[in-house]
């Protein structure tokens, strides 16, 4: 089981900030996750990786295949309150998953 | 509801590690949280906050805190397959919990 959490490299957040989007990410694909993926994802230590793509039209297309697939997924868009403007697609938190259908939509990426 | 991730200031981890690691403390401390504290913070939006501190022994301090208090946590300890040495502890995270009960502990901390 992995999860992966995807940034949109065309806008540069503070540390801070992309950390917070990082993890609205993860915890709102977790909470989309049926109960086995879960339980067998915590039992593995929570495995994740944090990748990168160009900009947030990729992000929309890997969030489109993701629910094709049937997997758990999370699209972050800023509320703008500080940084970028509102509706600003951050980034996309996808699994837990098994690792083939993560690495199927995403093992061509590179780490952030 | 709130949940707040603290990260040790006196590692430097390069930005996609330390945003897997506070994606880390949120989804570990949200599943030490009630289901109430749960469902109010979705509800709510997952509001967050990551925070710093100078060094392992403040987290370590807030972590024993937050436990006395009732309140979720996880500390984050990494794997040290990568980047810092094996049971470094690289942040904590707080809540989903009450505003109040968190600012408590960390409301004079510096954003991150």
């Amino acid at each position: 089981m992995k999860q992966v959490i995807i940034v949109n490299q065309s806008i540069k957040l503070p540390k801070g900030k992309l950390a917070a989007q990082v993890a609205h990410a993860s915890v709102g694909a977790f909470v989309e996750a049926d109960d086995d993926a879960r339980v067998d994802w915590l039992e593995e230590g929570m495995p994740k990786v944090v990748l990168q793509v160009p900009e947030a039209a990729d992000l929309l297309r890997l969030y489109d295949q993701s629910l094709q697939n049937g997997l758990p997924a999370c699209l972050v868009e800023d509320a703008g309150r500080t940084v970028v403007p509102a509706g600003t697609i951050t980034c996309l938190g996808i699994g837990p998953a098994n690792d083939e259908d993560v690495d199927q939509l995403t093992g061509e990426l590179k780490l952030l």
